[in-house]
Order: C-alpha cells, then structure tokens, then sequence
C-alpha cells in the first residue's frame, strides 16, 4: 500500500499527479504546513528534513520511506517501468532537466517567493537575486520548448512533472507564462491530462475549509 | 573519448572524481570562471545555463552533450555499472541524497557564500536564512552519517561524490566539520581516496598561477 505525506505545495502535487500517470494507488495523509505540522515530532520522525511529500510503502509490517520529490518520482519510474526512457541519452536528458529542476527552478521560485512576501524586512538585493533567477531559468525552459514538446525531448517525462509542480505554484515567487508562448503551450498541455486533473484536485482538498 | 568542461568549483570536482573512480579516460577543458568564461558566446552554445561543469561524450563526429553536475554522475555511473546500486531501495537512497543535496545543500552553501561575501550591500536576513540552512543540513548528514559509513548507505556511491564536491569548498560559505565527528571521518575517508586525489590534482592544475 502506498501512502503520500503531502499538501497543496508545489512539490507535494508531483508524487499524486506521477501515481495518477501510471495509474497506481494510494492514500494521502494531509500534513498541513501552514500550520507547520511538518514540524511536529511525529512528522519529523517520518522525514528529520522537515519537508512534504513523504512516499510510504507499506507490506504487511515493513515500511519503506523516502524523501525528497524527485527522487520519489524517479523511484516510482524504476518500479512502473513509466514516463522515464530506458534510452540511455534521453534517461540523461530527464535527469538533466530533474536535476535543473532540482538545483536552479525550485530553490529561485522558493527564495524569491520568500524575500517578495514573507521576508520580515526588505533585502532589496536578495530578492532582485532571486526574482531575476526564476525569470532566466523560464527563459531556458522556453528556449528548450520552441524546439521540443516537453522538457526533456519530444515525450511526456517525469521531468514535466518536476517542473509543473512548481509553475502550478508561479503565484508565490510572481512569476508568469506571458511572453513565453511555448511554456505556456507545455503548461496547458499538461493541465488538460485528466490524471494532472485528479491529482490536484486531491491535493486541493487536503486544505481545511477557511 | 569523454571531454570535461571544468574549474577547480565544488559542482565541477564531482565529475573527475566520479571519472577517476570508475577508472575512465578523460580530458579536461578549462572554463575560468573567475574570468567569467562560463558566459562567453562558446561555452553559452555548449550550455545555454552558463554552468560548468559540461559532459561531451564524442564519437565520431557525433557529440553527447550533458550538463548538471549529479545528472552527469547518474549518467556514468549507469555507463559504468559502478557507484550507483541496482537493488531498487538501495538505488532510491541514492537518488533521495542526489535530489538533497542539489535541492537543499548546493543552493543553502552557494548563496550562504553569496551573502556573507560578494552581495554590494549587506543582507542580514538573506545571510542568517542561508547560513542557518548550511548548518541544518550538516547537521542532518551528521546525524545520518552516525548510523551508517556513507551518504546513502554502508557503500560509497555518487550520493558522496556529490556532498563531498561542495564540502571541500566549504570555506565559501564559512561552514566548519568542527563538532560534527562523523561528518569529518566521513569527509577524511574520502579525501583519502587514491581516485579522489588524483581528481582534485587535476582540477586545481586547472587554476593559472597567479
């Protein structure tokens, strides 16, 4: 049995949005972050790093528990044989892009969103960083998809799900799809797949009525 | 024949490193990127992202170019057999450090060392969110390298190469092994690898002499 520690965050929806894609089952186990549960003792027993969405596969007594959103995506890949060419260049390709992802989108999109609204003062400097970060990256991304349907070559890839999680989340570090007609193509390609749809609608419901 | 664009940088370290364990043959391309090289019109056609280090892989006249440190590390540790174990836990343990360290160390070391020494103006609250995150995530290994020898495991694989690259930079973000007793023994059994000596020779010879 396959649990998800997740929420509404832009790295919680990758794991639902992947187990939808490959048609497997799973239970979502809500941990609200923005009362800061994945802080709790319990949480923190699951994942010492703090952070949603955990994979939790349950048989019979044994669990095995894994981190990190990508490497959760990598690993249901390997298990469903799905949406990670065995071709050795293009499986370079999607690590590339997951590793991009990784290092360079999530990290600028978080930090940027952070010092644009949640920094207790201004730090005009780190947030000009960060803002002008996440708007080069969405130029790479947009110079690759005027030559390619999808972020790693010409086939839907675990890597797309890397980044839609967090161009789901642009709101936060107030970013945009304007401008950029190719990313915006990707992006609506990606929201009209029926399992994107389920997906985030379950992650959606995850977060308490006001 | 394997070409390797490169600077004496943590991300640029891991690759020869990863080379010189798995005994291949390869060459170094110097990009200086105190000069700014990374962001010549050449290098930028090699890797639109401005980033060393870069894979070519050339056979023929035909050339497989890859960037991203770690997805270079997957990509020869999948050539190789080496580094990277075949059974699926195992494997996700490795990837699960991969996606850590490119998604929580590399950025909290790099704009740790940003902050507290190239921004134009100080940034008090940019410094103490990175510096802090740099010490988390020590301490996170710490603890994890208390109850096992290596980064993903008893075995050392990529998932080292990859923390050790930016440990050996260390002094950019003005973080320590002091008080952390695993870490360092850790970070001892590395350096003392024949491969990993022989790697980091050949990076700092990369470095003109002032």
């Amino acid at each position: 049995m396959i649990e998800v520690y997740a929420f509404a965050t832009p790295n919680s929806v990758k794991v639902p949005i992947a187990l939808e894609e490959m048609g497997l089952t799973y239970e979502l186990r809500p941990v609200n972050v923005r009362k800061g549960e994945q802080k709790s003792a319990a949480f923190l027993a699951l994942n010492p790093n703090g952070k949603v969405p955990v994979l939790v596969e349950r048989d019979g007594d044994a669990a095995f528990v894994l981190t990190e959103s990508a490497a959760i995506l990598v690993h249901l890949a390997q298990r469903s044989g799905l949406l990670l060419p065995a071709d050795v260049e293009r499986r370079a390709r999607v690590f590339e892009q997951l590793f991009f992802h990784a290092s360079a989108l999530s990290p600028a999109f978080g930090n940027a969103g952070f010092f644009k609204r949640s920094s207790p003062e201004p730090q005009p400097i780190a947030e000009a960083r960060f803002s002008g970060e996440a708007e080069r990256i969405l130029d790479l991304l947009e110079a690759k998809l005027a030559i390619q349907r999808f972020a790693a070559g010409d086939d839907f890839t675990i890597a797309d799900i890397a980044h839609f999680g967090w161009l789901w989340r642009r709101a936060f570090p107030g970013v945009t799809l304007d401008t950029r007609p190719n990313l915006s193509r990707w992006y609506d390609a990606i929201t009209a797949r029926p399992a994107v749809q389920r997906a985030i609608a379950r992650v959606e419901a995850l977060v308490p009525a006001a």
